[in-house]
């Protein structure tokens, strides 16, 4: 089985955690260096990294601060005010038990993160049972690797799949994340603007849509990038099955109670360094919604 | 009554044709110089004007190449190769008729513009009316200089409109030419990516959408740039009034028998010479999209 560097895009090495600059991709695959939290907490901020590559990054932080002796509840408060959306608080919560039972934390977070790797493989294969032959996906944003995995799986059971990936705009992920990984990986991508989805579903070109979430409230609503609940929307009006690729849920009750993070207005506005924008213009950019379970047609939980 | 110069953004001085290149909007406000009719589709083609300067370009076009001796069959036949979807069918239709009646081609021509541009201000007069003090109004792409003179005549009623824009993904008309347009008049305006309208919707921030359209057929169909269905779709869900502003209706029956312009791909992937996505990546490009006249609530017409 191969993997997608974003797959796993964090890793320990010595004392060094390297993270992939999911910013620079597709045209640069290259890693940036953290030394200690506060270069990770910044990393998260800026979204250097993302989605599972936050967890991977957040749990070899506490690897890395407890061998430079940090006070480790510090450490998790600084993670946990990075982005309002996402919710590192059940990994935090983790480790600091770890410390109060006085587990080793080094072998607990390892352990835990071999046991991760194991259930989102578990998940790509799950999905993958779900696909007939000929499925056509459509997804959005990027589901950290899962998707040309999905399609490995889905090879190995004989059927064939192909993809549609939206840009995902302001950051792109669709285009320089997701299609660029499943090209590399051998399966058919093209990639559509986020406007065109009603369009292609009507044309009737898309069987099937697959997307991740970033957070799951105990009532199965989910948040997503921004567009996952217009994609939904529009799904449920062309009655196209709608699936989620879940994290663990967290806490929360229902979407209403998650915080969207609304980021600066020059990260839609500018785009590496090219203005796409009148300057002095408004611009508003929520950096998640949330899409009410009733429009899922299937969560594809991921059980720890 | 001020004008948006994308209202009127084309020119008859002397024997040259000069349009308002609004593929350089906002950064510069230029205009190109068309001195026959193959500069003309070319400026079309290429996208350079769009919408109302599209029909404005073609009737000086005919004036033009009606001094410079050309067989106007032969223009017309130019012109309507230029783009599938747009009719233009319609206007050379009219001239070729003028000229088999053997009415003076210049004055019949700029008769019908001037005509033209008292039913656009007309309109947007109507459409003024049709609002709330207070409305909030979505709109996509660009209705060429009909949102500010729309937001003029409300202030002359007494009443506030403000605007969000969605950027229009690929070419990007909402953020470049609407946002634009709409803050040097002196409103309120927000630029969104497409893919935040569900969001933006469910928050209750907007009270009624606006849109134009490149193509009205017999049953109340529309044809307008790519993602105007899915915002009309949404909309449906949202419960939200979804009105367009109409040209004068084509002769076919419905918006099944409008042929779909697919443009290259790499108008998709590359924005002003920066790279978006891979370079050996596929990317669908349909530049338009029907929108049944069942998700429409009103049609403001355009009677000439």
């Amino acid at each position: 089985m191969k993997f997608s560097p974003l797959f796993w895009p964090i890793q320990l090495r010595g004392n060094v955690i390297y993270i992939l600059d999911e910013t620079k991709l597709p045209q640069k695959l290259v890693y940036l260096k953290a030394k200690n939290y506060l270069d990770a907490c910044r990393a998260i901020k800026e979204m250097k990294t993302r989605a599972v590559g936050q967890v991977l990054l957040v749990m070899y932080t506490f690897i890395l601060s407890n061998r430079q002796h940090k006070n480790l509840a510090k450490v998790a408060q600084a993670i946990n005010v990075t982005r309002p959306t996402l919710s590192f608080k059940f990994l935090t919560d983790m480790v600091l038990g770890w410390q109060k039972q006085g587990a080793p934390l080094e072998k607990s977070t390892l352990g835990f993160l071999e046991m991760l790797k194991g259930k989102r493989i578990e998940q790509a294969k799950e999905t993958a049972k779900l696909l007939k032959n000929g499925d056509v996906i459509l997804t959005h944003c990027n589901v950290s690797g899962l998707m040309p995995l999905i399609a490995e799986f889905a090879k190995e059971q004989g059927k064939k799949a192909s993809f549609y990936v939206t840009e995902t705009r302001p950051y792109l992920q669709g285009s320089r994340l997701t299609a660029w990984e499943i090209m590399r990986a051998g399966f058919d991508v093209t990639i559509i603007t986020d406007n065109m989805v009603a369009y292609l579903l009507s044309l009737g070109k898309v069987t099937k849509i697959i997307v991740g979430a970033d957070h799951l409230t105990q009532n199965g609503d989910i948040a997503n990038k921004i567009g996952t609940y217009q994609i939904a929307v529009v799904a449920k009006y062309f009655k196209i099955p709608f699936y989620v690729l879940c994290p663990p849920a967290s806490k929360l009750k229902s979407g209403k109670e998650i915080k969207i993070e609304i980021r600066p207005p020059d990260e839609l506005k500018i785009y590496q360094g090219l203005h796409l924008a009148p300057k002095e213009v408004k611009a508003y950019y929520p950096a998640f919604d949330v899409t009410p379970a009733k429009l899922i047609t299937k969560h594809i939980y991921l059980e720890v």
